[in-house]
């Protein structure tokens, strides 16, 4: 039975888990707390990124001496296996922690069972802390495990009004620099990003993650997907360029729903089959809706430019959605500016 | 010349004035820092609400002694009228203010003239600090003298895409109680509603403020008023009621544009002559866009929902606008969380 103590400290690491989103993939966003044998705070860590100290290590290392006979309270199962970075279970003990507190079990059949091997060390294992508040920061990873696809961004930009183009389709610049540099980095983060033939034939994005002077957490790129139900994508199109890999995905290879169109839960089977963890949907607004109507979206991150347009398209179409009382409800989970922009950020409610 | 501790005391003056935005129509927005002597912060004060103390008057109370040879920082050219309160100039003079530093010159005739007064009393006066900020906080009150036409506030709810209603027309709720409850403070704030005959058509809106339990600032309900060209608002409509003035704007009474329609200056211009300062434009989407299409919007509240439709009416309809390069341009002024939604208030962009 954890503490008041155990309490504070684990909203706290849930807290620390969070401070990393977008740069830990494709690892787990965790946090830790390290409390002293006397009860007080002792160290604090979270995961920053792959290659990087897990956060056990980190709060370790801060807590220094006064681990000895302590308490860590961790927001994912500590991990029993050596991977770029020796296991968290050895670390721990070593440390002479006395009793481990975790949110949620390891569903990595890897890296689990690490609360087995820490009770076989003689430590004090106690788990479901907060399991709820800390899988819902670390859904991006969990995600993939639960369902059988990968984790689900859909990310668009639109005016105050919802327009995502003006009446004559024009777009360049909705957003702000700070905005359009962010969605670079949300790019490099994903392993995929996945648009509609539509887009591609109206805008011709590039889709690859680009710098522009500054350095990305990583150097590989996302695979680009083009959802193309009937073959449209132009032999130019600027997405088949070689500055990173591109799957034209057609109905004929994946599967067709019963309209004949690409079939989205076969497509998202498909790449979690090809190792795809981590999904960027940027649009259009058909496939954004498509998504929504399936039920496969588990995130929304929307840049909204303080701008009107009155008229042109919408920054999601068709979600099959007929009455307010039908309507899509989400939680919001961060509101910030960014540069003129304000950026939204929101989860599919659940049903209660 | 103003010192760097009057900069400060000013900036922090401007801050003060925008505590109570909704709370003091028909009066102005002001904030006041007392400085003593010795140059550090004696006093602060802001007006409130109508009856009660202005904000010199709240500012030379807390400095109580302290005031003697001191500098007040005032947002407005202190008053010289005596309304429901004393003159300000007289209680600054008695107070033993040796100088005073304001922002933006009064432009109301019957309280004008402050600056001369204080300087008959042998208080040194010194004009303009800060005078654009200070305006822009107080741009409610400071417009319609600038302008003779009353301060348009466009109010829109709608979800996260931009929509106000669903496909089928139905919009209750898009947004929760709390952003309801702050509307109905805001129709209590202002003097004038304004909605399209096409919205009283298809929602039969009452649009007077209601308290739903909760004391409303002021007892008085706004003029309701519906921009009516065709002449098709119901002879049942609820806004007809007798819970709150209202008035059928129609092409013939006001006057057409050149396409027939209300002619918009013209109306805001009657409203003026009316005695009308302070205007809640609440749509529907037809009428929001020819109000931005004329020009003659000068601050938004957006209500956005956490929840997606994907289909259904706008918020916002042609406003005039063809290509990005024309999108009407917004500077945010404040975003906040109102229950589950998000409210976004922003300013048409100054052109520079």
């Amino acid at each position: 039975m954890a503490s008041q103590a155990e309490h504070v400290a684990m909203r706290r690491a849930v807290e620390l888990s969070a401070r990393a989103l977008d740069t830990t993939p494709p690892n787990p966003d965790v946090g830790c707390v390290i409390l002293g044998p006397d009860g007080t705070v002792a160290g604090e860590g979270w995961h920053e990124r792959p290659g990087g100290p897990h956060a056990e290590v980190v709060a370790l290392r801060a807590a220094g001496s006064r681990a000895r006979g302590g308490t860590a309270l961790v927001t994912l199962e500590p991990c029993s296996h050596a991977g770029r970075t020796g296991p968290c279970t050895s670390a721990l003990a070593d440390a002479g922690i006395a009793r481990v507190v975790y949110a949620v079990a390891d569903p990595n059949p890897v890296a689990a069972g690490g609360a087995g091997v820490l009770r076989a060390h003689g430590v004090d294992v106690e788990a479901g802390l907060l399991a709820d508040d800390a899988a819902a920061v670390n859904a991006r990873w969990l995600t993939p495990f639960r369902t059988g696809r990968p984790f689900v961004t859909w990310k668009y930009a639109a005016t105050l009004d919802g327009r995502s183009a003006a009446r004559d389709g024009s777009s360049r610049w909705i957003t702000g620099p700070e905005s359009r540099a962010e969605v670079h980095r949300l790019r490099a983060a994903v392993d995929t990003v996945v648009v509609g033939a539509g887009t591609v034939v109206a805008d011709d994005p590039h889709l690859a993650a680009r710098s522009d002077g500054e350095t990305l957490p990583y150097q590989t790129q996302p695979l680009r997907v083009v959802v193309d139900s009937t073959e449209r994508t132009p032999a130019g199109a600027r997405v088949r360029d070689a500055s990173a890999p591109t799957w034209i995905a057609t109905a004929d290879e994946v599967g067709a729903d019963p309209d004949g169109k690409v079939d989205l839960a076969k497509l998202l089977t498909a790449l979690y089959e090809q190792g795809r963890r981590y999904v960027l949907l940027e649009g259009g607004p058909v496939l954004a809706g498509a998504f929504w109507q399936a039920g496969l979206v588990d995130r929304v991150v929307g840049y909204v430019a303080p701008a009107l347009l009155g008229a042109g398209p919408h920054a999601l179409g068709e979600a099959g959605v007929g009455a307010i009382a039908a309507a899509i409800r989400l939680d919001v989970t961060d509101v910030a500016t960014v540069g003129d922009d304000i950026r939204i950020t929101a989860v599919p409610r659940k049903k209660v």
